[in-house]
């Protein structure tokens, strides 16, 4: 039986500075918050993924290319992805059998014999259209994602014959593809072909996938695709990625193509294009990321927008523009080793993505955004104020399910000479012949024990992540603390020793309440300031406001934040969240008035002053539908 | 000969507090700013618009339906309605007779038997879907400006034969609506039916145009129009309008609708319905207006927004919403004699409208935004940071050619027993048998002349409006100063005697430079000030930074406003803007650094400060592109 794997796996010969473990090394317990959300989707989100593409047509679209349906079809013309996606994630999470083995049979059959696969163009209608409108069309990058579940399916799956039916119909369409544009100076509107057709690479060792990602990458940036409607930067071709300094355009199509460039860049020992896309990534961190690591400020065209512009409340920052962020920094990782990238990881996890799902994971954020006023007008929006259970386009949910069913795979790498903790969870942690268990209840607590399991008599390094948040992080070995700070090298505690059986490391992150600015640049949220703990973002939700007492009544809008009231940390214990944060508000006391007033003209006093509960912003709207906010502005200090 | 009118004539027994003058009552002499304005538009804006009729295939468009084109159909299926918009500015202008003739023709040509017109759905391809999706289809929408021009056409030129054409073709497509829908629960998508068949009843004294403009009025709200792609908001079909409280949804579309509620509640005497049109106005003006006048926050649907989200960056505040709110405050002023819809249409005629068009003439702003960054990512725009000369959806252009042709009729009103100037403009006006002259360099000089020329026996009362935003008004009657404030009522100065030629009224309007702030919910500005004097909004425009001195090389967005420098008035005397502000500002010290940091952490001090130059909002973008922006931070307090 061969190995299993994960996503991203990059060859022996590869760049790489860190080395993915197999897909069983690392096991997360219920008992912490990542396990319980890769529980949580294998018992809810993805058996509620693969009921939508019943009830919503997906998989009727393919029967009508099999003669099986003479339903219209139905949804956007890349619908095939959803059932891509779904299925990618039933391979990861080895669950969903019977959908597993219908969909393997359903596109083997609607498959046309060169190889095609694309219901909305396999229709008689549109079948003349098929290859002409690639700015648009979207095939190749529904046949990326056909080729990223058979990915996973050779992984997971490798010696399953429904999988290997899986890798056969996407390898036929991946060899029309290179057959078709390998001579071309052609490609899709829309990224993803190219990170595919390198992991396609990586699973079959066939040169030709792994050419044709690079072309597909040098192609773009010449305007082969046109204007469009909002210009070539909108899918990245508006100049060629090697002379690109700044992300652009829809953050979704950025993101993946950045992620097929580092595949195709560590294939290819390309360093240049690697530093390429270190250059875009520190771009995006550097002026056009939220604090929830979301990214995208523009509804209009699901587009980044100019530098510093970060609107929370008209964040688009889109959930699958996380999820891509996460994806981009974990093989910025495996090839550069550098923190920052885990660093990123950690924060769009369990924000921007953690937020995107209900409690109950059958209810999805499209659009993530950091701020909902009272009253909101969620016309036009893909976010109403709070999460439906399926959209129209319905990238995101199975896009979440196919992560969250390998997050396991993105806590650690090593090998034989050590092994590297990312991601802190409840688990058990397996690299080279090391392996550790890791006990913590991060995020809500600071303390993660790691205890060594695995004899030895070489030393090997456990290498653990001190996040940039951490201002202070300590160290005890066997119940001795430690001096940590010397060990700490290039954002890793480094522990080198001849480990054995039971040894006990207690890594403390601490993790005081901070009050965070924007950069002065941004102006959308001069004046507030943001609560974050750990890992996590707060914001104030509407339901935490008391119904009696000085706020009784108040507008959620006319709460400032009380420069002179420190906030606290309140913790529970248990409960969805288990560890909150206490905070001093005032309420303005002229609340009504004009829209616009001369500078100088005194503002009343503050009417009444309390303290409330702000929540981890991944949680909010799991209550009643009300306003929230992250940036909460700062009441003027009192003369 | 009949008297020639403007728009907006109520009828005798109209609900109205003020009466409009004759068309020809009020003449503008391009010494001012505003007759500056009329001029420009009919030497240069209006002949290029004719010119892109041709050349943008509207003209074409009814050709094909004539048979004398075999061109496609070119631009949006409401192409039409730029042809009716520029008719009705030629009408109201007098120029243009080659082409108002060549347009007549046309019309009268492609008109079907029936009475219907519209190229669009009378090409063979589309003639099927006439009538069936009137959500989407704009075809009572392009009937109403095909009927604004006919109004245009008999107030403006009632005996010329060509204007008589117009308006038959005008009441051919009226009567064909009138018995199509005079028992219909049916409504357009796209208000502006409403006002125009309110207005033809006004010219025609036909009683079931203006019945049918009340029942599309009562047939709105009720859903008929179906959820479309933003949900019923968005075409204010989600509840009856007498039953609303909020401005919501497209912003054209809700103020075109309201323009049409005035005039139907002034014809049928509905004093309820007029007192919704207030409250909405209210709605607008309290929570959802730029300092500019501009209305709606959001690109995506053109819409307005949550109350209070009011982003400079993403204004969308479109040309055709600004021109909308100066037609609909013009109504609500006819009808209620209340200052503040003077004053509204004042704000939004100096700033957003004035802005839309370039100094030349013929290059114009579809959205009129109150800041844009270095770098600015126009993708997806339909204002890229500078004006175009036309765009595919051209609604603008020929909107402010129409206003501006007309632009006079809005100064004054009256009647035999006075005469109230609400715009102040160099020229002459006359009223009942009352003669004046203003002499005024206003908005740029504070000093207002009127002279009176007419003789009389009786006393009549001058009413002279008293802007909001002027902290005292001075008088003088005669070379004799006279106490103001007591005479002021209601917004007006109100002056009765009996006047006689040559008495000379000095009006001075002080104009400080004012620093002003918005309301604590307006979270996009927090922190920053706008300056303004008189009724004009400046801005702060890269090409008045110093390139050399401290600035040198600054990037616009470190700039912060000086709060301990006073901002002073600079006086050029002549030139595009004869009066400009001086303005202090501070270079921020660290421009680079993280995106997100801890509050507390120290701000290096101010590197530099120095004075620059503040424009007026209106003549921005008329130098090379670059970042510009109406609210600047202020800089911190001195410790």
């Amino acid at each position: 039986m061969s190995a299993l794997q994960g996503p991203v796996v990059p060859t022996p010969d590869a760049l790489a500075a860190l080395r993915p473990l197999p897909a069983d090394a690392v096991r997360l317990t219920p008992d912490g918050l990542l396990g319980a959300w890769q529980e949580r989707n294998a018992a809810s989100t993805l058996p509620h993924c693969v009921t939508r593409l019943s009830t919503h047509g997906n998989l009727d679209n393919l029967r009508r290319v099999t003669g099986d349906s003479d339903t219209a079809f139905t949804g956007f013309w890349f619908a095939d992805t959803d059932v891509h996606k779904t299925l990618e994630a039933a391979f990861w999470s080895g669950t969903q059998q019977a959908f597993v083995e219908e969909a393997a049979a359903l596109l083997e059959k609607a498959q046309d014999a060169d190889g095609y696969l694309d219901s909305y163009y396999q229709d008689p209608e549109h079948r003349t259209r098929q290859w002409t409108e690639l700015h648009f069309s979207h095939e190749m990058y529904t046949a990326g994602h056909l080729i990223q579940a058979a990915v996973a399916a050779a992984r997971s799956a490798p010696d399953d014959p429904v999988a290997q039916q899986v890798v056969s119909v996407a390898r036929r369409f991946a060899d029309l593809l290179v057959q078709r544009y390998g001579q071309s100076r052609e490609t899709d509107g829309h990224p993803e072909i190219e990170t595919a057709l390198a992991e396609l690479y990586r699973v079959t060792g066939h040169r030709p996938y792994l050419d044709l990602a690079a072309r597909f990458l040098d192609n773009r940036g010449h305007q082969v695709l046109g204007p469009g409607r909002f210009g070539p930067a909108y899918y990245q071709d508006h100049q060629p990625l090697r002379e690109t300094d700044e992300v652009t355009g829809h953050v979704v199509r950025q993101l993946y193509l950045l992620a097929g460039a580092v595949d195709v860049a560590v294939e290819t020992g390309d360093r240049e294009l690697l530093a390429v896309t270190e250059r875009l990534w520190d771009s995006a961190l550097d002026s056009r990321t939220y604090i929830t690591g979301g990214q995208g400020s523009r509804h209009r065209d699901e587009a980044y927008g100019d530098a510093y512009e970060l609107p929370p409340d008209r964040a688009y920052a889109e959930t699958c523009a996380a999820i891509a962020s996460f994806q981009l920094g974990w093989r910025l990782l495996l090839a550069t080793g550098k923190v920052k990238y885990a660093d990123e990881m950690e924060r769009v996890l369990y924000n921007a993505i953690a937020a995107s799902t209900a409690v109950d994971g059958t209810a999805f954020f499209y659009s993530t955004p950091l701020q909902r006023r009272t009253g909101h007008d969620g016309g036009g929006e893909n976010a109403p104020g709070h999460r439906l259970d399926w959209y129209e386009c319905a990238c995101c949910p199975p896009n979440l399910a196919r992560l969250m069913a390998s997050l396991h795979t993105y806590a650690a790498t090593g090998d034989d000479n050590g092994l590297q903790l990312h991601l802190y969870a409840d688990g058990t942690v397996a690299a080279g012949g090391h392996t550790v268990t890791v006990q913590t209840r991060y995020p809500w607590d600071e303390e993660i024990t790691v205890t060594v399991t695995s004899p030895s008599d070489q030393p090997w390094t456990l290498s653990l992540r001190i996040p940039a948040w951490c201002p202070d992080a300590r160290l005890a070995v066997n119940g001795t603390p430690a001096p940590s700070r010397d060990q700490v090298k290039d954002g890793y505690l480094r522990l080198h020793r001849i480990w054995h059986p039971g040894d006990r490391i207690v890594l403390t992150l601490t993790m005081p309440v901070r009050l965070v600015a924007a950069h002065p640049r941004v102006d959308a949220v001069r004046g507030a300031a943001a609560l974050t703990r750990g890992p996590l973002v707060h914001c104030l939700e509407h339901a935490d406001l008391p119904t009696s007492g000085p706020l009784a009544g108040a507008l959620f809008e006319d709460l400032e934040l009380d420069p002179a009231a420190p906030a606290a940390v309140a913790y529970h214990g248990s409960g969805l969240a288990p560890v909150t944060l206490r905070v001093g508000v005032r309420l303005r006391a002229a609340s009504g008035g004009p829209l616009y007033r001369d500078l100088n003209r005194t503002i009343p006093p503050p009417a009444a002053t309390t303290t409330v509960t702000a929540i981890p912003y991944f949680l909010w709207a799991n209550r009643e539908p009300g306003p929230m906010r992250v940036w909460i502005p700062l009441a003027p200090r009192e003369e």
